[in-house]
């Protein structure tokens, strides 16, 4: 019986020879070492990303909000069969790997859908936590326990997609994404692995980007995120959802979220 | 010949007996008195939101990027149908209208992808300005002239998704989309329209709302944003494409975007 770690990399590009899908092919290979990868790439699986009535239960017709119907779908057991083999390779996951590149600051459309399709109400979050009485949601999710390492590639450079950059930081910009679906979830992300510039690489560039993914990738087992988000049951949050007052006075902006 | 102004409406929501679905048939029917309206209901079109071979001109096969070849296409006349008639649509708007629930802190995919797809190089966003050297986007991007108004119903209340609210500020959630997407084009969006709570309405909510979401549509045509965003081509981000180091000195968080 294998005791090594489980990997579950996502990949999201349409073209089979495109940077990203070398990267995506020599990434798996290298993660290879440490886990045993099992690889959901979602163009060449046709995956349909659109969030319809199959998935909450139509054409029983009952009445409700997409969340609840999918909660209830999800209990009864009848989520299509594409999901049910998506949730099947993401729970039995330790480490969640998700590539795509930047299109309009944030992930293409077949890789949203997935997150809007996959990570259903009673699997990916729950009702209340019958001790504490908080959602188990933010820290505290059904997927808790997993990490998660984000690769994406920009076509802009670290200054426009920089701290001060005028297309807004690319940490902040991935907050939906890295706090509001994997952190929602109980998946903690690991810091972006950002490849800028990426529509202009020449052949030198390649090497050099894919040495630096392949040496990330070696350390992966063992990497910790260097500014956690914080967890909703541990009290930063009490009583109104909001961060408490005591906590960063004034500030407003989604770096306050995280603990250091 | 019309001399009234006209409107887009793009709605994004699976049951069409939603309260989404309500907002968006009397939302439509309220705005047609100042407005000629134009829909497109993504889920009723049955909308293909994944950015495939087909809109970056396979199977030609020729290599490249896909921001470059999809302005190839669009510039030989060769964008897939279903795009070129939500160009046509768009194109023909004074005010833009999206409306969607949120789903993962962002809109559903079938209008994620309707960005990825719709919004390509050459269309929406363009070269650079032979004056002035600057690529033609935020702010004067190649669909500048127009404004939008950005309604979301969200789950959750206006502490969890406030300024301070632990799943983030909603203002700053949908930056990706408002400034990122919207204003990159040249469209400028006004104040978003959130509706909170929107999974447990009961029938007096659903009143309520209603009649605030035709309140904000009976002064749209001379609504403007409180808060406008900065204009690449002002000199905020002169040289660096990063905000001036004496404009908000220190500040790295996105409300930095904003004039006020």
């Amino acid at each position: 019986m294998s005791t090594r770690p489980v990997a579950h990399w996502i990949h999201a590009h349409p073209q089979a020879d495109s940077f990203n899908s070398l990267l995506f092919r020599e990434g798996v290979e290298a993660l290879s070492r440490d886990y045993d990868v099992v690889t959901s790439d979602l163009y060449r699986q046709g995956f349909d990303p659109v969030l319809a009535a199959r998935d909450f239960g139509d054409p029983l017709g009952r009445p409700g909000n997409v969340v609840d119907l999918m909660g209830e779908v999800f209990a009864e057991g009848r989520v299509p069969d594409d999901v049910a083999e998506e949730q099947r390779r993401l729970a039995a996951a330790d480490l969640i790997v998700l590539q795509f590149p930047l299109w309009w600051y944030g992930p293409p459309a077949i890789l949203k859908g997935w997150f809007d399709r996959v990570l259903t109400n009673g699997f990916a979050y729950g009702p209340n936590d019958p001790e504490t009485g908080l959602p188990l949601r933010y820290g505290d999710g059904l997927l808790s326990g997993r990490r998660a390492l984000v690769i994406v590639t920009a076509g802009e450079d670290d200054r426009s997609i920089g701290s001060r950059g005028i297309s807004g930081d690319i940490d902040q910009l991935l907050f939906p994404l890295t706090h509001g679906t994997l952190w929602y979830t109980g998946i903690e992300p690991l810091d972006l692995h950002v490849v800028h510039d990426a529509d202009g690489l020449d052949a030198d560039d390649v090497e050099r980007e894919t040495a630096r993914l392949l040496a990330r990738l070696d350390g992966v087992v063992d990497e910790v995120p260097s500014r956690p988000y914080r967890r909703l049951k541990d009290g930063d949050y009490r009583g109104t959802r909001a961060l408490r007052a005591d906590l960063l006075p004034g500030r407003t902006d989604l770096d306050i979220h995280r603990i250091r």
